[in-house]
This record gives C-alpha cells, sequence and structure tokens, in this order.
C-alpha cells in the first residue's frame, strides 16, 4: 500500500516516535509552576503552548486558528470535497503537578500522523476535512467547570458559563477579554460547530488506568464513557465512651458504615448475590461486570476519638458502569441494602444522591476501524513484524472508560471514538505518569493507519 | 436496728436526697467557665469548690485539712481505734462542659452519708477512722496527666511530674506555688499516705454508660475496672481513579479496612468463631464476654475524595476486658487477622501499639458488702417498702467499670470497692449528664448501709 511505498518500513519512527516524544517533553516543560507542570484555562502558559501547538500544526501542513473560548484548530480541507469533517481532538489544559501525557498525547500523536501524510503526499489525497483541535479546558482546574474547550465546540456550553469565578473572583468572560477574546454570548455561538459539517470525533488518550499494563498490550479502542453516580451515606448512631457502652447495647455507626463498605464491594463484583427478584434486571453480563466499578473515597467519623464510639460516619459512593440500567440497578440494590442493613443495626441512615450521568457509547463503526488500525500498527510493530510494541496477543483489548472525557462532549455534536495508551502502572495526574517510547509510536501508527483507511483515498 | 430508732423512717430522705441533690447543684454552679461547668485542677473555681467542700465536711462532723496536692480531706478519728482507716472518695474536677454529677456524687453521697452518721449519734460508734477525700485531679484536662490527686495519695505519681506544664506554660509545681503549695518532692512525699494505715478505699460515682438504665436498677457493684489496650492498624493499598481501575485490579485500603473494623466486632462479640487452636485460652466465660468492649472510634481516609481508590487508611482501636488474658488474646488474634486478611488482599498493613494497662479488680470483700448495702437500701425504698429506687428486681448488678477512676489509682495502696448509679441514657461528660434524685437518694442510703456494717459498732 501506499505507506510501505514512502516510509522506509512504514513505520515512520523517526516522526510517530522520535520527534512525538520530543515534543511532548517540550510541551510537557511549559507550565506555569516552578519545577512542576501546571497549565490551566487561559494561564500565560497556556498562551505559549498555544503558540508552539500551532508551529506544529504549521509543520504537519495544516491551516491553523484559535477559536474565541481558546481551542487551537489545525484543518486540512481537500478541494472538491463536500464530505463532512473528521475531529482528531485532546486538551491542552493539565491538572496542578501534572504529568506530560495527560492530553498532551492525543495532540501531538494527530499532528505527527498528519505530518506522516504531508511527508508522504498523502495530504492531497484526502477524501474529507481532517481537523486536529487542542481544547482549551477539559479539568477544569481554574473555574471546577469540566470541557469549556469541547463543551463550547459541541455547542452545549451554557451562556451563563461567562460569569463563573475562579478563586480570584475573576470570571471566564474576564479572563477571555483579558486575553483579547470578545467573550460575548455571540462569540461563544460562534465557537459551535454545526452537526452537519462534523462527521466523527476521535481522540488518542492515556488509559489513566491499569487494565492495559495488566493485559501487556500498548493499546485498546475504548467502548463508551462510563455514567456516574455519586452518593453520600450518612450513619446516624448511638455517640458513647468506649468503655462503658456493653457491644450489646451500642448503636454503633462505624460498624455499620464498615458493614455497607464491605457489601458495596461485593454487590459490584458479585451482584447476583446480593439482587432480590425485582431487582434483577439479566443486565449483568462478564462484560458489564468488568465496566463496573464501586468505590469509597471518602469516610468521616464524629467525633472521631479513640475513646469514643462516633455518633455519626458518613461516606462518599462513587459507582460507574458502561450500562446505565446495570449502574441503576446497583444504585437500588445498594440504597435498599444501607437501609435494611441500618434498620437491623437500629442506626439510622440517609442516602443523598449528589450526581447522576448516563454513559456516553462510542460509536461502534468508528471503534471497529480503530480496532482495526491498532490491530494493523500493532501487528506490523512486533517482533515478528518490523517493530516491537510489547504486546502479548494480536486481540485489541475493548476498555470502558471510566474517567470523563472531550469525547463525552463531543458525542452531543457527533458520532465519537477513543484509543487509550497504556500508562505505567495506570498512574496519572501526577509526574510519575509516564508511557513507553514505543507506545507513543503504536498510537501514532494506529492513527495514522486509521487515517489512512477513513480519510485516504487509494491510489 | 440504730437507724429505725432515730430516723424517722430510716431512709433520711432530706440529708440523702434532698440535701445531697442541693448540694450537687450548688457544686455544679462552681465553675471557671461562663453559662457551662468547668472546673480544672488549682483553677479559680477549683478553691471555690475546696471552701464549699469543707463546710460540708465540718457539717458532717469532720476534721478537715487540705494537702500539698489540693486534695480535701474530712476525718473523723475514733477515740481508742487502732484499725485501718476506710477512705471513701470521688474527684472535684471536671472536664470542659462537665456535667454535674460526675466526680462531685461519690464526694457528696460520702459527706451526707457521714452526716447522717452525724446526726443520728452514730459518728462516736465508728469503730475505725473514716476519710471522705474530694481528690483535686482525675480527668487530667489542664495537665493531660490523670489522677494527679488519687496518685499522690496513693504513692505512685513520680517527682518528674512538677515539671509537666499546661498550654500556657505554666508546670504543675509553678500552680502548685501560685496556690501557696510547697511544691517540693518532699512535699509530694506527705500526702502519700502508708499502707499500713488504711484498709480499704470505696467509691461512689455514676456508671456513665446504659447498662444499669437497661436493667432498670438504679445501683450496682463494681466488680473491677477494665484493663485497656489500644492500637493503630494502617493500611496502606494503591491510591487510584475511582473510575479506572476495574474491581479485580484493586488494591483497596478503604474495604481492607472496612472489613477488619467489622472484623473486630464480630470477634468481641463472639471470639470462638475467630480463635485458632492455639489461641483458645478457656478464657471466654458469657461473664469475660459481657464484659469485652472493641471499639474503633477513629478512621482516616487519604487523600479523602470521592473520585479517588484510598491509598491510605488508618483507624484506632480500642479494647477493654476485666480480664487481662481475655483482652491480650483478643488483641493477638485481631493482630493475626489484620495480616491474614492484609495478605489476602494485597494490602500493607501494620499494627502499633499505643498503650496497654492491666485491669484493677475490685476486693470481692468489699464487693459483697457493698452489694448486700445495696440490697438493703434499694428493698428499703422498693413500692413493697418505704420508698421507690425504680429497681424491677432484687439481684444487684455486678458490672465491670470501662472507664478509668480514682480507684484505679488508690488499689495501688489499698483493697478497692465501688458502687455506680444509674444515669441518664448513659451520657456523661456532657450538661444532658442527669442522675434521678431518687437514685442520688440510693446510692447515699446504699453507702449509709455499708458504714453501718463496716465502721459502726452495735450497740
Amino acid at each position: 500500500d501506499g505507506l510501505e511505498q514512502l516510509g522506509a518500513d512504514g513505520l515512520y519512527r523517526e516522526i510517530l516516535r522520535d520527534e512525538t516524544v520530543l515534543r511532548l517533553k517540550e510541551l510537557g516543560k511549559i507550565s506555569d509552576g516552578e519545577g512542576f507542570l501546571e497549565r490551566t484555562f487561559l494561564s500565560p502558559a497556556s498562551f505559549r503552548a498555544t503558540d508552539v501547538i500551532i508551529s506544529w500544526m504549521k509543520d504537519a501542513g495544516l491551516t491553523t486558528w484559535v477559536d474565541q473560548m481558546g481551542n487551537i484548530h489545525g484543518r486540512f480541507e481537500p478541494s472538491n470535497s463536500t464530505d463532512k469533517a473528521l475531529l482528531i481532538g485532546s486538551h491542552m489544559d493539565t491538572v496542578i503537578d501534572a504529568g506530560m501525557y495527560d492530553g498532551a498525547l492525543g495532540i501531538i500523536c494527530a499532528i505527527s500522523a498528519l505530518k506522516v501524510l504531508r511527508v508522504t503526499g498523502k495530504l492531497q489525497r484526502l477524501t474529507r476535512p481532517v481537523e486536529v483541535i487542542a481544547f482549551s479546558d477539559e479539568e477544569g482546574v481554574r473555574f471546577q467547570t469540566t470541557f469549556l474547550g469541547s463543551a463550547a465546540v459541541a455547542g452545549i456550553l451554557p451562556e451563563s458559563i461567562l460569569q463563573v469565578s475562579d478563586k480570584s473572583g475573576t470570571t471566564v468572560q474576564e479572563a477571555l477579554r483579558l486575553n483579547s477574546f470578545e467573550a460575548s454570548a455571540a462569540a461563544l455561538g460562534q465557537v459551535k460547530y454545526s452537526p452537519e459539517s462534523v462527521g466523527s470525533y476521535v481522540e488518542v488518550h492515556l488509559e489513566q488506568g491499569p487494565v492495559l499494563e495488566a493485559l501487556r498490550y500498548p493499546l485498546g479502542v475504548v467502548k463508551g464513557i462510563a455514567g456516574q453516580t455519586r452518593l453520600k451515606v450518612i450513619v446516624d448512631g448511638s455517640q458513647g465512651h468506649a468503655g462503658t457502652v456493653p457491644m450489646k447495647l451500642r448503636r454503633d455507626p462505624m460498624v455499620a458504615a464498615a458493614e455497607l463498605v464491605v457489601t458495596l464491594e461485593g454487590l459490584c463484583k458479585d451482584p447476583s448475590r446480593f439482587l432480590t427478584y425485582d431487582e434483577e434486571c439479566g443486565c449483568f453480563t462478564e462484560e458489564s461486570l468488568a465496566g463496573l466499578v464501586c468505590t469509597v473515597g471518602e469516610l468521616l467519623t464524629w467525633p472521631s476519638a479513640s475513646n469514643v464510639i462516633p455518633g455519626q460516619v458518613n461516606f462518599t459512593v462513587d459507582i460507574r458502569a458502561m450500562d446505565d440500567l446495570v449502574r441503576e440497578t446497583i444504585v437500588a440494590s445498594f440504597s435498599r441494602i444501607v437501609m435494611q442493613r441500618c434498620d437491623h443495626r437500629l442506626v439510622d441512615c440517609a442516602v443523598e444522591h449528589k450526581h447522576s450521568a448516563a454513559a456516553t457509547p462510542c460509536d461502534p463503526e468508528l471503534t471497529a476501524q480503530l480496532k482495526r488500525a491498532t490491530r494493523s500498527a500493532v501487528s506490523a510493530m512486533a517482533p515478528g513484524g518490523h517493530g516491537h510494541a510489547g504486546a502479548e496477543s494480536t486481540a485489541t483489548p475493548v476498555l470502558m472508560s471510566g474517567a470523563g472525557h472531550d469525547a463525552m462532549a463531543m458525542a452531543r455534536l457527533t458520532r465519537v471514538g477513543m484509543l487509550f495508551v497504556r500508562c505505567r502502572g495506570g498512574v496519572s495526574h501526577s509526574p510519575e505518569e509516564h508511557v513507553a517510547e514505543d507506545d507513543v509510536w503504536a498510537a501514532g501508527l494506529a492513527l495514522l493507519r486509521f487515517l489512512d483507511q477513513h480519510a485516504v483515498a487509494e491510489l
């Protein structure tokens, strides 16, 4: 095929691995913090990063601009194409004390894949517009509100967002105006893409979890972004002296809460042991169970002294699943179990619903194409082929994304697909975040092969 | 008997109930705080309280003095007696925002019982010296060290205590000198009683727990003060994103800790389910189980965010039992279970021993006498008799004290006995602390009948 003719071995190691890794390191140094990476929405470092990203986009042969929400666009528009655009993006902002892959990996891999198309002369053979977008805000560190960039492009950002303030009291509107953006409702409206102009959105992102590492595979396709329910459970008992209240006379909220924490884990791992006849939804397949996760991240005791039986214990519950029915069933079943166990222990319990979001499925066709591209890239790099990506099997893993991504917002505009890249130890949001150089390469090559299938005309 | 001849009905309601309750209220108003009760070691209020208590002791016919640790003594010394003294005491200091019964009840009941002996002419018939002591410090609020008063009398207070500082930097020595005490090692030595001069120590105290209320009985005798072990359990797991780490790949210290909290409760309620062959001590009788209490009062999660699987969870464990072998067996078994469960869950656990104290048994003979006196008092007050103390059965409850008391220090000097008084809801260390007036009466009457048996000569 075309790639074999123009690349030395069709793997483009110099661009997809070496240059991509150099650029990740370069972008990772552009920080508002001294000695650590922090690059938040509209910060000084974000504008220095914008200049660098624009230069890379131009180097890949793209036409560039920055929209009214600070998103960077780099687009190739084939002459005579009436096809809808393929958007490829991720976010350029970071958390505080961040790693250098979260967000940046997806932007730079996309630019590198397009650069390969440019140097191989294939850019001119694109059958549809292809556009890389570096979104200005996904983490939401500054304004405590996620997806400012992609939500504006998807057209789901409310005008009221302009009045939200950061810690210093500066509003989104003021921050935009300080940086010469228009910051009006009309300008926000111009950022929005019309659904008719967009055919699909694809995002490469590091996994931020340990699954690919456990499977010893560099890449995985994402079948969707999990739905989420957040609960707060409050257990009220009888506060008392640790020495004077016999075990049989206690109404101890600590033991009751502990029992619920253990039960939640059991419910998530093996719902059939806990569901009633009414709750049984027939929705718990091996696949749905693999994607179901339940977490108690915070537990508070009151008054919190070693010699006092607590009077109140409360804890958070985070339940995520790809299948909304699975998640809703677990939430309902857990709420029922809380009440039963609390009645049994004579403590008073309340379950507060704090947040609920439906799952975002990825498009099956895009996912199948990404899967094919991944298999092709990984097998080309495998020891029997021309490279080595550390893959021990040829079946591309299919993952759920438990974390939110720009693809969640973009799914409101168009069909979406995502590719996950293995990260060391599953660690993210930390300077310890790491992706092996060969895995960066694999991601770029898979994206290149996806573009080849999806948007490049056969000669 | 003598009481019947001199009292109207042998119940001395005016002294043992009405005056005692008035005095509890009066002492309860002597506070260093405005609108709440706080009376700590050597505080201004403690000296106002000293004057009042001395006047009450004199009213009961006692010779009074204040020793070099601020303890108040009121003694009747029979002529021609060579018997060892009976000491009756409790503490005059309080916690912050205290109730008015903790400590004060034991002092005032003792003074009232001796006042009855005076007004009935029985004081002259005492066969041994009887002395009421109001200890200056039991709660340890000011210097964070308990039993300053009774430990000095028992001779177990180290000289180094003089150099301990309160929050303002004032040492015990400075505080004593500011109030005209000598505050030397020699003066401390003079506070100590010789074991040869003391025959026994008896203390009346509110229960600070719910057992007597549950048994619907006004008084109980104490078989001993529990031994205590305090542990800290530290569970280290793998911190991670609540959305991206599948249940099967987690090393979640929260669930591991919760499992241990639940297991600790089970181990305390039914050790036989958990003990290994080696641990089985044959020491778990129904009685030892009734006195065994295990508490997790404080549990901390780190980093404590609803969307993060904690990296570390640690919690406190408080284990108390009357039987030291029972307590040590539970501690050993729990430590073993922690290691087993943690291994199973692939989390790293450590069990730190923070504190250990042996149990203080009460003297069986004194306890039997207190039991007899209690039965006699309660049945005299029962509906079929001359009063009503709310007792539904005639078997005097035998309790363990899970909290520490001056009797723990005094047990190092002499044999001890304790009488517990029912308190509402088991609540103590709170302005909500309450003892029914009839229960105050029952306590005074039981103490009077104990004195009658123990120290008053038959005519």
